[in-house]
C-alpha cells in the first residue's frame, strides 16, 4: 500500500460539539431548505426550476427551460448531500423524496444515456458542442458523485445504474479514436475515478485520464471548437488559455490560474488519478499547483480566487480584502484538493489547508440560521462600498436567502454532511487522525476503533480512546500537529509519551492495550499573523488567530469605520469565553486599541489626527455578519 | 465692483523659472506635435482623424468620420492653446496654420450655423437628438472659448465670427418656449459666458443661465429625451442622475457626484454666473459644492474622480489610490473652478487648490518630454497590476503617447499657455497676488506693475518688487499665504511689515512708493501629511510634501515592492537638492527608513517578517514616470 486513504463515510461516526450541531443544522435547515429552493417553494428566494427542468425534459410537465446552463447540478449536488445525510441519520420522508428525484432523474434522461435538461429541452441538435461553457459534462460529474455517493454511503444503486449509463455515453464519445474534448468546467474527471471504484469499471478511470492528459495538449481544443460551435454563451474569452487552465498539459502547468473552482477541481483530479496510477509527474505538478496557490494566492482564510474577472485566481500576492472573489465553492474545492494530497503525501501543510478551510473559508459561507449563504467571502467590508459601487457589487455586505448561480449552498451542505470522511486515514499498519473531529473511527484491517473526544477548535484538548479486541496490538498512530501549533503537549495514558514527529504528524509506533488514551494538549493563546511583505493590501496589518480559527472586527462591536482602529504593536490580547450567537462559551477576543478621531472639515492634516483609547473586540469570522449590518475587518492597521 | 477679478492674459508677462520652461516646452514640443496628431503625421501614435473629419465635413476631401463623437473639440482645444501660445510669443508659422485650420472650421460649418463633422458627415438627420451623449454643444463650447482666446489673447475674431453664427443658432433653438435641453457634458455654459464678454451681447449670457437654470428641474431632461431618440451611445444611464449631476436644480445641489470632469465644468459656469448676475443662491451652491470636493472627495495630489465606472467622483472618502480615476482634465477643472471661486471671493482656501493642482494633478498628467500624457494619474502603481489586471486596465504606469479620447493633453497646453490668468486679480484699489508665478502685472486702472520674482516652489522666498508711475500711489496689496504655510515672514524694502492677516491672505494698505519690495519667505521644510482616518485606503500611511509639492516614492530609486517599505514616525527628513530629470536644483527627500524582507514560501507568519534599514528618497510627484518602469507610491506606511 503506496498510499494513504482516508476512512469513508461509513467507517466513521462524528460526536463532536462543534460538528454535530452543525450537521444538525444541514440535516434539519438547509436541506429541507434547499429542497425547497428546487421545487420553488420558499417565498422571496430566486426562482430556481431546477426541478421542473427535469419534469418537463421527463415529460412529465410542460413548460420551458428556465436557469443557468448547468442549473441541473443543483439537483444533484443536493442529492449528494442527501446521500450523506441518510448515512448519518436515517429519514424515510427524506429519502422517499430523494427517490422520487432519483426516478426523475431516470426518466429524464434520454434513451441513449444523455442527461442535459438544458439541451433535452431547449437546445437538442446543439448537444457536445460548446464544452468550454455549456457544462454537460458538469452536471453530469455531479450527478455520478451523487450516484456514488447514494450507493457508498446507503448501497442503493438506482442512481448509480442512471449514471453509469450516462458515462458509458461519454466513455463512447469522447476520447483518443473518438471525439476530441474535455469540459470547460471540471468535475467529469473526480466523478469518473469516484465511479470507477464504486463499480470496478476500468474504463471510467481511464476517460478521467484521457480527459486530464488531453488538457493543454496542441492544438488547444477550445480554441478549435470556438471555430465551428453554433453555441456561443459568452462567458469565458476561447483564448484565456490561462482562465480555462489550458496553457500547459496538465503536468506541466507551474501556476494555479483562472476560475478558481475550475482549477482546483481539476488539481483534486490530478491529484486524485496521481495516487491512483501512481504517476510522479502528476504528482509533482499537483505539489508545484498546491504550492503556488498557499503561498501567492491564498487569504489568511483559506479563501481563493481574488478576483471577480473570471472568478479567478489574481497575479502571485495579490490579495485584495475588499474586492476580493473567494467563493465558498473554492474553498470547499481546496479541502478536496487537501485530502487528495495527504493521500498521495502525509505531510502537515495539507492538514493544515484542509483544517484553515473548514473553520473559515468554508464555514463562513453559511449563515448561523442555515437559510443564508455568501458566494463571496470578504475580508473586508465597508458600509456604502460593498456591494453597492460598481467596482464591489459582488461583495455582499449579508448573506443573500439564495441566489441564480447556487452552487456553494450544497457544496457547504454535502461538505459537512460528508464531513466523516475528512477526519481519519490509514496506510499499512498506521491510523492517520488528521484533523480533530470528534467521534469514533472504525479501522477495520486491523480492526480497532479510535475515540477522539475535544472541544476543538475553542479548546486545545483532544483525547484519543484506543478501543481493540484483542487486549495488544502493534501498530503506528500518527496524529496532526496544526503548523499554527508551537510547542505541545502529548501524554500517552497520562504520562509522557514516546513519539517521532515527522512533517506535521507525530508518530506513535508501539503495542497499544485496550483503552489506552492519548491526550494532546495544543496552545490556545491569541496570535498576530502578518502577511508577507509581497501582499500589499495588507501593509501595516494584523490579524488575529487562536487556534485554526481566524478572528474579524464587526461593526457592531467596535464602532464605525474600522480603518480608523489601531492595534498597538505591543497590546495583550485577552480571550473572553461567552454566549455568542446563541451559542455557549465562544471564545471571543479583547483588547484595548486606539481610534483615530475625524475631524470635521479636514481631509488631510500636516498633524496626526489624534487617537482615543478605545476597547477592540473580534469575533471568528466565519460568524461574521450574523447580526446587525455593518463593516467588517479581519487585518486590523497595527502600530 | 463687487468681484474680485483675475488679469487676463495680455497684463500678465510670465518669466518663471519653473513656469517658463513648461511654457516654452509646450509651445516648441506640445503644440507642434499635438498639430501632428490632428493631422496623423505621428508614427507609432493613435489614429486622430480630427482634421481630416473637419476637411471632409467641408467637402474638401472624400472619406468618411473617424473617431469620438467629440472628436471635433480635439481641434478647438488645439486652437485654445494656439492663441495662447501666439500672445505669448509671436510664431507666424503656427499663426498661419491656426488660421488655415479656422478657414477649415468656416468651410465646415454648415449654412445655418450648424458646427459638428460627426453629424455633417455621418448622421444629418440626427442632429441635437442625444444631448445627454453626443457632445454636440461641448464641441462648440470649445471652439467657442477657441474663438474668444483668438479675440482675447490676439484681438483676432475670424473664429469669433463663425462661432457666434454657431452660438446664434443655439440660442435660436434651446430655451424657454424654444425647444428644451441642456448638455450632457456641460462646457457650452463656460463658454457662451466668456462669448458674451467677449462680444457684450446678452443673449449668450441669458442661454448659458438658461441651461444652468433647466438642469435639474423636472421632467429630467435625458429621461425625456431617451424616450424617443434614435440615436444611442451608451455610454451613460439615462436614468442616473448623479452620474449627469441633474439629480436636482443647480441651486439645490448638496453633493459632487457623477462625471467628474462634466460636474466641475458645471461647477465653473455656475460659479462664473453667480458673480456675474449676483446669485447669493447660486454662490451658495458652489461653495457647498467646492466643500463636498475638497473635504470629502479630492485626493492629496488635488485629483479628483476616484472611479473609473462614469470616470466620476465616488462615495466621500473613497479614495483609493491604486483603482483611482483621477483624470487630467479634472484637475484641469478643479483649476478653473478655484480661479471662479477666488472671482467670487477671495479666500486662501480656493488658492490653496488652485496651487495644488498646478503643481501635482495637472503637471503630473505630461511626460517631461511634453509628448506623453496621463489621463488617469495614479496615487499607487504596482507592476503587473496596474495597467494589467481588469480592474486597473486603466492605471497605465508609463504615460501613452496619445491615445483616441485625447481630451487632457490640448487642455493641459491651454491651461499652461494661458497660465497669465491665473496669478493676479483685482478689486477696487486692492490688487491681489493668488499664486507665486513670477512675472510682471499690469493693472491698468490703477496704472501700477508688480514684478514678482521667485524660484517657487523648490525655494520659499518670493520677491514683489511695486512699479508706480507716480512716485507715490495708495492701494491694498494681497497676497496668498499658503494653508499649507505654518509661520512665513514678510518684510517691506527689507523691514517689518504691517500688515493684516485674513482668510488666507495677507493685506498690506498703504501708500506705496515706486520700487517699494516686498519679501515674503514661506518655511519649506518637509511635511508629513494625513489622511482623515475616514479615508481607509491611506489607514496607518502619511505623505509627504514640500511646500505645494507632492512627493512620491518610485521604484527606481527605492527597490521594488513599495509596500514593504516603512518611514519610521519619528525618522528625520532631508532635502537633497540636485540635478533631477535634467533640471537643475530640484530638493529630492531623503530619509532612513526599513523594508520588511520577504521570506521564501511564506505567505503568512506567526511573528513579523524582519526588517532591515534601508535608505528612502521621494521625488516630486508630477515628475514621477520619466524614469524606468517601476512601481510608485504616495502613501507610505508609517511606523
Amino acid at each position: 500500500m503506496k498510499y494513504q486513504k482516508f476512512l469513508d463515510i461509513k467507517s466513521v461516526q462524528i460526536q463532536d460539539e462543534f460538528w454535530s450541531p452543525l450537521q444538525s443544522l444541514v440535516m434539519e435547515t438547509v436541506i429541507p431548505y434547499q429542497y425547497g429552493i428546487l421545487n420553488d417553494q420558499i417565498d422571496g428566494a430566486e426562482k430556481s426550476h431546477a426541478l421542473d427542468n427535469f419534469r418537463i425534459a421527463a415529460g412529465k410537465e410542460k413548460g420551458e427551460f428556465y436557469g443557468m446552463v448547468f442549473q441541473d447540478s443543483d439537483v444533484a449536488k443536493w442529492l449528494e448531500a442527501v446521500a450523506y445525510a441518510l448515512a448519518l441519520r436515517p429519514d424515510a420522508e427524506l429519502e422517499k423524496k430523494a427517490d422520487e428525484i432519483i426516478d426523475l432523474v431516470g426518466q429524464a434522461q434520454e434513451e441513449n444515456g444523455y442527461l442535459n435538461t438544458y439541451f433535452s429541452i431547449k437546445e437538442p441538435d446543439k448537444k457536445w458542442q460548446n464544452l468550454q461553457e455549456c457544462h454537460e459534462l458538469y452536471c453530469n460529474g455531479h450527478m455520478i458523485e451523487a450516484a456514488v455517493a447514494f450507493h457508498e454511503a446507503l448501497g442503493k444503486d438506482s442512481l448509480l445504474k442512471i449514471m453509469c449509463k450516462t458515462a458509458d455515453l461519454i466513455c463512447d464519445r469522447f476520447g483518443k479514436g473518438k471525439v476530441r474534448g474535455y469540459p470547460g468546467h471540471p468535475e467529469i474527471e473526480m466523478a469518473l475515478l469516484r465511479l470507477y471504484r464504486a463499480t470496478g469499471e476500468r474504463k471510467y478511470r481511464e476517460e478521467a485520464l484521457y480527459f486530464l492528459n488531453e488538457r493543454g495538449t496542441e492544438p488547444e481544443y477550445f480554441a478549435e471548437e470556438a471555430k465551428t460551435r453554433k453555441l456561443e454563451l459568452g462567458l469565458m474569452d476561447p483564448k484565456d488559455r490561462n482562465l480555462t487552465q489550458t496553457y500547459a498539459p496538465v503536468r506541466e502547468q507551474e501556476k494555479a490560474v483562472g476560475h478558481a473552482v475550475r482549477a482546483v477541481y481539476l488539481y483534486t483530479a490530478m491529484a486524485d488519478m496521481a495516487s491512483e496510477i501512481d504517476d510522479p509527474a502528476l504528482t509533482e505538478a499537483c505539489r508545484r499547483l498546491w504550492k503556488n496557490i498557499t503561498r501567492q494566492k491564498m487569504y489568511i482564510t483559506g479563501s481563493i480566487g481574488a478576483t471577480v474577472h473570471g472568478e479567478a485566481f489574481s497575479v502571485d500576492y495579490e490579495l485584495p480584502n475588499d474586492l476580493i472573489y473567494a467563493e465558498t465553492c473554492a474553498s470547499v474545492a481546496m479541502a478536496f484538493f487537501a485530502r487528495r494530497m495527504l493521500e498521495l503525501e502525509v505531510k502537515g501543510e495539507y492538514a493544515d489547508i484542509l483544517e484553515k478551510e473548514l473553520y473559515n473559508g468554508i464555514l463562513s459561507g453559511m449563515q448561523n440560521d442555515g437559510k443564508n449563504f455568501f458566494y463571496v467571502n470578504p475580508l473586508e467590508v465597508v458600509p456604502g462600498v460593498s456591494g453597492v459601487l460598481p467596482e464591489y457589487k459582488h461583495v455582499l455586505p449579508r448573506r443573500p436567502g439564495w441566489y441564480q448561480c447556487a452552487c456553494c449552498p450544497p457544496n457547504v451542505a454535502s461538505l459537512f454532511t460528508s464531513l466523516g470522511e475528512y477526519v481519519w486515514g490509514e496506510k499499512d499498519d498506521t491510523i492517520y487522525a488528521h484533523t480533530y473531529v470528534g467521534g469514533r473511527a472504525s479501522f477495520k484491517k486491523q480492526g480497532i476503533s479510535v475515540l477522539c473526544e475535544s472541544n476543538y477548535p475553542w479548546q486545545g484538548e483532544i483525547r484519543y480512546t484506543v478501543e481493540i479486541p484483542k487486549k495488544y496490538q502493534s501498530f503506528t498512530f500518527a496524529v496532526h500537529i496544526p503548523g499554527w501549533c508551537q510547542g505541545w503537549n502529548i501524554l500517552l495514558n497520562d504520562k509522557e509519551a514516546d513519539y517521532f514527529y515527522q512533517d506535521g504528524y507525530i508518530y506513535l509506533q508501539r503495542e497499544w492495550k485496550n483503552g489506552d488514551t492519548l491526550k494532546l494538549t495544543l496552545p490556545m493563546m491569541p496570535r498576530r499573523v502578518y502577511s508577507n511583505p509581497l501582499v500589499r493590501a495588507d501593509a501595516g496589518c494584523t490579524a488575529l488567530m487562536r487556534g485554526p480559527v481566524v478572528y474579524c472586527f464587526e461593526e457592531t462591536d467596535n464602532g464605525k469605520n474600522l480603518a480608523a482602529l489601531r492595534l498597538p504593536k505591543d497590546e495583550t490580547i485577552s480571550v473572553d469565553t461567552m454566549c455568542f450567537l446563541g451559542k455557549k462559551n465562544i471564545p471571543l477576543l479583547k483588547m484595548n486599541g486606539n481610534r483615530v478621531m475625524e475631524e470635521e472639515g479636514q481631509l488631510y492634516s500636516d498633524k496626526p489626527f489624534p487617537q482615543k483609547e478605545t476597547a477592540l473586540c473580534a469575533v471568528p469570522y466565519f460568524m461574521w455578519g450574523n447580526r446587525e449590518a455593518g463593516g467588517m475587518r479581519v487585518w486590523m492597521v497595527e502600530g
